[in-house]
């Protein structure tokens, strides 16, 4: 174990009916004047919006509304909900919907009272200090950022998908009732679960040793994601399998799986690249992403591929693991190729320059990876 | 999964030499004048408080100190604290120490800014709603204090033990150097990782259904600690394995174990009755109590300690489950029986009369137990 700092202070609020609580929960932790930022129709069609503009009002809080939040959010909407905040007078950010509605809501929260462009912290041209208080309604479990600093946005100016990381960030209150997801489509059950599990494996594969505690928590969050993935497929109305699929998407990226170990996030990266360029969903473009990377990195450095294959799939080597892993996405629906993702010519060599120009020269950690060496993974995903 | 609101908000700060960050994290989290609670002479003699007064003065933090907390720690220091803060005008507490140490610092932080008698809010006749903030710098890995709202504090008018629990009283930051624990006495360390192991465990044996993440999660850790302990008892400066240890305590207390499901403290309430009367240590009373419960809880309800058994120690039986927990226990040096805890003549009936005078005739829920039962386990703790 290496030394770590580590603090979560949003405040779970898990369980049916829990988007009552949003005005009261607001009130005492965001503000008076609120921003709603939310995705789509389905929030407004499936009556949460209402309830949760009832539970404010009632509260006697004041809000505008910014929706039309789309996968994969562009910074276009930032900009749009920072000038809103600013016209408004609006003192905090409440997110209605899954990972791209928290993360549009973080990053409005961070650019309102920076006077730069608040992309310069995405940049990594400035370093954020402040923010407005954010809250979270979650709709989708996958994303985990209703309990990380984390928010993903992609520049649409040259397709730069960029993952912030601050604790500033980190929402004060998330509201989380696993009834809301009872009526995702399939695909996106399947890509929420995806995601959460590269969540833990970005830090599960790890070089640095003994890591015990976290190597089992990481161990038992995947172990039971896998257990109760075939339930929530099989019956998308399974609350408890919901309830439980849920709280391991927060767990997965609220930092517990991290502390004292140095993380990975190649893949993240490698998919980053593939989605901006492709639009294609990011929990399908990790199915495709993550067994090839480790049938890459395995010829170098196979024990912790090994030991997850032993701990969760009760397999004893690093090729047997990884087809277990291939044979668990695929059960659920999700792709294992750049073909079963929809892209039938992937152009290899912009997403490889995008990844580099982006991450530096060398990346990874449990095996660093230069050009050469992702290009040949980007292969391994490109053959049917 | 049952409905629950979660908040850690807790700082954890944890590595080596982690303790030079006192000022600065007092500065920013506590306030500038602070009372310094702990226990005997081996945090001074180490240097321990040596490094921490310093580390507060050139912060600029003024303190005063309140040193002697005991083991079972009682309520004559913290009246004496809570005293000290108000003559002196503190507005905050840093515990130096263990859970002892930690819930003196709770208590005294609770009662200064109340009128009434600090105990009417372990006594069940007042509700903290605001206390001084708290600081932790951890010396021993046992309590969980660190990271919990919990406080056990002994009356010595009627040796009566109770804990407190509310989000009000968890720490502010928790320093944590797992260096510091090296120096141990070895019965100690082995009471601190059968203190955290029950943390667990009390969460763990739950009749609450579908609880398979918060299951994994209590599994995990108590795998990684049955795991990391033979190489602490083995090697007491064996820094890795302690910061393992160290790390597991915190989780085992912190809530992440008990998120979603009924929890049940038969065997904390059993065992705060037998050091309250005869002062052993809590870890080693555990020991004792644990092991007993499960033997009978297990005639009547089996199905979660079949699980533990099957997971945990790979058995598939309850005896065999219960024999394996005993001989783990038994291997780190802790006691199995009330006469190997030091007590040959156990006056049951007292310590039964006074767990129901205070927990009600019918304690439990994974089996509800009546003032007969409890006897009775008293008793299994009595053979040989």
């Amino acid at each position: 174990m290496i030394a770590f700092d580590y603090c979560t202070p949003t405040e779970y609020v898990f369980g049916p009916d829990t988007e009552t609580r949003a005005g009261e929960l607001s009130k005492e932790k965001l503000g008076n004047r609120l921003l709603i930022v939310y995705g789509g129709g389905s929030a407004e069609r499936s009556g949460l919006l209402g309830r949760v503009r009832r539970s404010l009002t009632d509260a006697g809080i004041q809000f505008k509304e910014l929706g039309g939040v789309k996968p994969n959010p562009t910074d276009d909407l930032v900009y749009q909900g920072i000038e809103l905040c600013r016209r408004e007078d609006l003192n905090a950010v409440l997110a209605v919907g899954g990972g791209s509605a928290i993360d549009t809501a973080k990053a409005i929260a961070g650019g309102v009272p920076y006077e730069g462009d608040f992309w310069d912290f995405w940049a990594g041209k400035a370093v954020m200090d402040k923010a407005l208080p954010v809250g979270v309604i979650l709709t989708i479990a996958a994303a985990g950022s209703e309990g990380s600093g984390n928010s993903v946005i992609t520049k649409i100016d040259g397709e730069i998908k960029i993952s912030l990381r601050t604790n500033v960030l980190r929402p004060k209150f998330a509201i989380m009732n696993p009834k809301l997801t009872e009526t995702l489509p399939e695909y996106q059950t399947a890509c929420g679960i995806t995601d959460m599990m590269a969540h833990i494996m970005e830090r599960y594969f790890s070089n640095t040793p003994d890591c015990e505690v976290t190597d089992r928590l990481c161990e038992g969050l995947l172990t039971a994601i896998i257990n109760e993935a075939p339930k929530v497929m099989a019956d998308p109305e399974n609350y408890q399998a919901r309830a439980n699929i849920m709280w391991a998407g927060t767990l997965a990226h609220n930092g517990i799986c991290g502390c004292g170990r140095q993380e990975e996030w190649t893949c993240h990266a490698m998919e980053h690249e593939i989605s901006a360029l492709y639009g294609v969903a990011h929990g399908a473009g990790l199915a495709v992403v993550f067994p090839a990377w480790m049938e890459y990195v395995s010829q170098y450095n196979s024990d912790k591929i090994i030991q997850f294959g032993r701990r969760i799939f009760g397999v004893d080597s690093a090729p047997e693991a990884i087809a277990e892993l291939r044979r668990f996405y695929s059960s659920i629906g999700m792709p294992l190729t750049m073909k079963e993702l929809g892209i039938s010519s992937p152009d290899i060599e912009l997403m490889n320059t995008k990844l580099h120009r982006a991450k530096g020269a060398v990346i990874g950690n449990y095996v660093p990876l230069d050009g050469t060496a992702t290009a040949k993974i980007y292969e391994l995903m490109s053959l049917s």
